[in-house]
């Protein structure tokens, strides 16, 4: 299995091959049943960034438009944070639903996030471990029909992606998260499920805070209408996208101004044990990173921050670690800001000084500071589905 | 390892990548000293054919003209026959030759034939069974280094590689075994050998005979002259490399017609053991496959005789097979010979009748008989040494 996944790295797949790998993955373990539940459901998933609590906003907010939300989420992965993670920094929350809470509680709720069962596509479990000490992570097909495999065994009926690329992200360019996401698509569409991607950039953080509680606390402020633009704008885009699929007719942007979806996260945290009302966590030590000198933030290389947050508790360095739900980064300084030497650029938060001092260095380098104006880059770069890929707009 | 054998499998390697595998390997096991034998000592190999009796005729013809052959050789191996075994049909012969008995005689008689310690280049076993169940036999890189590991452990100073390509051969066209060959004999000369390689035609099979008891009668009589004029010109092409690489001034042909080369050869026999005064083993059933229509014969395709002979004990289906000493063929109608309906084709030579009617219909299918006249092709391709590939004369 180990020579031809490197068969497989260094050749590539046919379509029809990899649509066979998928399904041949998806019949390894069990296929969820969400019949149960009526209408179209509709999934979310992305590739994994930094600072990306894209989930945590626009999948209640799409529940509370009328969509069904069956999903099943990952952990943090070396830079990247996840879902699962950041939903645990809620006191008491549980990710570990039984099949039929979790179908009672989309029935109920909308939504339900829930950790995915190893009887869910077990053979995926075996190729990546292989494909880890092999060399052979980064290869297209290996990716798509891994993702792809979990995504059809967990059930819904349509699947909103949001495949990145750039420094935070696993695909280093717009072109080759193009060519996954029309591999998704087209993995998703030959197994018979409605499938939308959305390539969006990672070279910088997503939002204001890259961290567990932190990134809970900005998607509660988020779906009230507050907060980055950007994290706005995207969350927003992939709601209308599962709008879109599900059939569902409501407008998201007055959904979400009417403080629906915002409800809904909060009955989804607390349908799943979480008590919001005893406070997220809160690290002991907060520090500020300054500025060296005057300029305009051009970037914040999301690679950096992501490696400096798993060092501090954010995600993981080896898979046995144990995240810090509190620990993480408030971005004060963003992309395109005016800044003066001696100006906040980030706070960490962190469980002791020595782990801030760890970092400080490496986190302050990731900013980077020209004397020019800078323009926040485009966010979603493109849209693919079954017709193939359009620009974003 | 599986994993990185296909990368060398798809991607091949550099030069300088395939002599270190080449030095690594070496130094996985023990490296003979054969410093106590005075002169050059030269050895001999050929990538394996059917019916390729080379080696019994010009590495005693060579030790006849002073050159001192110290050789290692293997087992048949699918459809081509192995030294080893050839030998082993002397009765009483070994092929296991302790060091210091192997030393001495070289020294005494000039050449010993014995079976390769596992001490030697134990890494090539553990590569060779995994490039065997992960399809990655066929590549040049690990072809050469596993050849030339083997062959630079076993401490000549010299080489003389007999690189065969055809139907009959492992590499499928004169391309490929001139591949092969420049990369041998940069491995070879990369390592401080003087390496020479020929590159030998192998669609048909070589010489009359092939078979373990048969070869070495044909080798015996090659040894005074007699038989086959294509296995005669070969050998003395390959004697005479090996005299060249030696510094050694003998003139092949006539040390050949002095019969001092066939004295060697019973010398050796005899000192390894074996009893040719008792007389080779002879099959119990004797079959002659006749031709069907007159013509010439074209081709006799040396694949079906090896899988053919392999069938019948020649070679080797499993590795734990016993391979029969007295099965073979003997080549009646060669490539180029007018042939009238009736006349034999050849003589099967088998345990019983069972297994000549399992392989007859094959076997005689393996003639290519056609109306016009043929005339035989070149044997010797090419020459190959350190300042490249040269035509063969």
């Amino acid at each position: 299995m180990a020579a031809w996944l490197m068969a497989v790295c260094i050749r590539g797949m046919t379509a029809a091959e990899t649509l066979a790998l998928t399904q041949a993955m998806v019949r390894s373990g069990e296929v969820l049943d969400l019949s149960a539940i009526p209408g179209i459901k509709v999934d979310k998933h992305s590739t994994g960034g930094v600072g990306d609590k894209v989930t945590l906003i626009a999948a209640p907010l799409a529940a509370a438009c009328g969509v069904k939300v069956p999903k099943l989420s990952g952990r943090a992965l070396a830079h990247t944070g996840g879902t699962l993670d950041k939903l645990e920094s809620v006191p008491g929350l549980t990710v570990d639903l039984e099949p039929e809470r979790f179908l009672k509680q989309v029935q109920d709720v909308g939504i339900a996030v829930a950790s995915q069962s190893p009887r869910i596509v077990p053979a995926d479990k075996v190729l990546y471990a292989l494909r880890d000490v092999t060399a052979t992570v980064p290869s297209i097909p290996l990716i798509a029909s891994s993702v792809m495999s979990k995504k059809i065994a967990a059930g819904a009926d349509a699947i909103v992606l949001d495949v990145k690329f750039g420094r935070g992200a696993f695909m280093p360019d717009v072109a080759s998260a193009e060519e996954l996401a029309r591999e998704m698509v087209t993995l998703g569409e030959g197994a018979g499920r409605r499938t939308v991607a959305l390539v969006t950039a990672m070279d910088n953080p997503l939002g204001r805070t890259v961290g567990n509680a932190l990134e809970v606390q900005e998607a509660l402020d988020a779906l009230v209408g507050e907060g980055d633009e950007e994290l706005l704008e995207v969350s927003l885009r992939v709601t209308r996208e599962m709008c879109v699929l599900a059939g569902v007719e409501a407008d998201p942007d007055k959904v979400l101004r009417s403080g629906a979806g915002r409800q809904t996260f909060e009955r989804m945290l607390a349908a799943q044990g979480g008590h919001l009302e005893q406070g997220l966590p809160v690290a002991p030590v907060k520090a500020t990173i300054s500025a060296e000198r005057d300029g305009f933030v051009e970037g914040i290389d999301a690679l950096e921050i992501g490696l400096s947050g798993a060092e501090i508790g954010v995600g993981r360095i080896r898979k046995e670690d144990r995240v810090d739900p509190a620990a993480g980064f408030v971005l004060v300084a963003q992309v395109g800001a005016r800044v003066r030497k001696g100006d906040a650029l980030v706070v960490i938060h962190a469980r002791s000084q020595q782990l801030v001092d760890g970092v400080a260095d490496r986190v302050r380098n990731a900013w980077r500071i020209v004397d020019h104006e800078v323009r926040r880059p485009p966010h979603v770069l493109a849209r693919v589905d079954k017709n193939g890929v359009m620009g974003a707009d």
